[in-house]
């Protein structure tokens, strides 16, 4: 028997699929199955594919289930279900609702005597670390998170539901002018336009009015109309050949007071080519803490500020100290 | 009787008094005194002093002591006597002795019922953190440790012994250009002198031969001859209103590939005005957490890795889902 520690993922994505990828660079894992609720026939794919109806045959042979839906509704429905079975982490990332996610997720994962780590991923996650951080470190200051240059899923549905628009998408740039200000610890409060701005590229229909399509996406409520946006039309070839990719990134910066008037600053940051393929990885890296929290006997829902980095490796703790501190 | 965590400060140099400044800052602690090897009532303290004698008299009055001692031969000696009688964090940052300093308090801690937590600051510490992330986060990757600009006292004292020098200070610089090379994910293997610069401020003695100086600086061995060295000649008041602060920081770049080919990037970096004042305000975020794990019932000696961060926060657990995540 295998020592290795046996994964499932649900939901074939660009999250699954990303975590897919991850577990091959992470030869402790064993990816026993996906579970989707496609026909898993018509996918294809060199895992074992499977429909999600037979998860519960898997009961008992899975460690953890790496939980790759999305947050508006799959997780809400799945994750109480399969926590009833397995050890779960997801990325819920709805930060208004985690809260109420968590103790709903909390009390089904004690009952049912597993764990279900929630929220994992760059934000909330990796950001969220850095932001408590900062908070402890220097609690004389005040922090900014800066997104991107990165897609914004909602606001290219958006641009894409505007009359006479082909195909569009919308990047979310933080504006580097403000990123520099925050760096010399000035500590202003920034209103929403003054930290990012949004860019959009939008393939028109045939003969559509090119104006009135501006007009109706920078004036848009909510979405763009309270920042500076601007409106870039191209060709459909210029959209597959440049616009195709999913990057993101950000910025947490922490900027403080120690002693009497001392400036000291803290700053995380990320560049990433892939946005689903990174989040992937840190789910993974968080599958594995799940694993070891289990083993040790703790039940319940749990977020990545309750894990010791020392949870997220593969190498021993004496390995760790010898070779990272 | 106060709710309040009960702290005593070991040692009362850069290091001690940045400690004192930054408990000012956490109004969860109380600093019951401070402790010293000098005469404690030559010392100017708005805080209770004491003679290191007198520490055993605390026993049970103290929950966590803050040992701000050197690494060379006073936390060798105290450490493993204080945590005989007292919960202890302290910021040891010898690297290759770290292993066997664990171990060696993992001992003396566990038979005494105590906690030692060892190599808190920012390295060891927070950049141990941050490269253990990017190697679980990327494991196709590569993780370059860039430091200063800061002050390295070790070679400002190599400086100083030089003939001819009346006083000098030396800046470790990190080579932009390195720092930029990395960034793109190039991997290249980079030789210290590649990395970083030396740039010395010396005041020469009256009549001394400044080529020689500068010669014998340049070509110190170990110190100086493998790296670009810059020598500036500068007057003593230069020296006061210039080099008087204790500047320091650095950068973990973590590069690596998902998937295929795809680029991933994770930077963290800090920029600090004064060295020893953020030092200092990382061990008190950790002597909060030193408390909590004691008062969980955990015993014997522990590092950053094996931390939470949750536990470095006065904030409950919802308050930190509701307003972190």
């Amino acid at each position: 028997m295998s020592n290795k520690i046996r994964v499932g993922i649900v939901g074939y994505g660009n999250l699954g699929k990303g975590v897919e990828l991850s577990l091959a660079q992470n030869s402790d894992f064993e990816l026993e199955a996906i579970f989707t609720r496609r026909n898993p026939d018509k996918l294809v794919a060199t895992s074992k594919m499977l429909h999600i109806s037979e998860i519960e045959n898997y009961k008992g042979k899975i460690d953890v289930m790496i939980l790759c839906g999305g947050s508006a509704t799959d997780l809400p429905q799945q994750t109480p279900e399969i926590v009833k079975m397995f050890n779960t982490v997801d990325s819920f990332d709805t930060h208004a609702k985690i809260p109420e996610y968590f103790s709903m997720l909390d009390d089904v994962a004690k009952s049912s005597g597993t764990i279900g780590l929630i929220s994992v991923g760059w934000d909330p996650g990796l950001f969220s670390l850095n932001r408590l951080l900062g908070e402890v470190v220097l609690p004389r200051g005040k922090d900014y998170t800066f997104w991107g240059k990165g897609v914004s899923q909602g606001h290219s549905d958006a641009i894409r539901r505007v009359k006479g628009v082909k195909n569009g998408v919308q990047y979310t740039v933080p504006i580097e002018s403000a990123i520099e200000m925050v760096r010399t610890g000035k500590n202003k409060e920034l209103s929403i336009k003054e930290k990012h701005e949004r860019i959009c590229y939008v393939v028109p229909e045939d003969g559509a009015n090119l104006e009135d399509i501006k007009n109706e996406i920078e004036n848009m409520p909510n979405y763009f109309a309270h920042y500076n946006t601007t409106v870039n039309f191209i060709t459909e070839e210029e959209m597959n050949k440049n616009h195709k990719g999913m990057p993101h990134g950000g910025f947490v910066i922490r900027t403080g007071i120690t002693g009497e008037s001392t400036n000291q600053r803290m700053e995380f940051s990320l560049k990433l080519d892939s946005n689903p393929e990174f989040t992937s990885s840190v789910l993974v890296a968080y599958a594995r803490a799940v694993y070891r929290l289990y083993k040790e006997g703790q039940r319940g829902a749990r977020t990545v500020l309750d894990i010791p980095f020392s949870y997220l490796s593969p190498k021993s703790a004496e390995e760790l100290r010898k070779e990272l501190l």
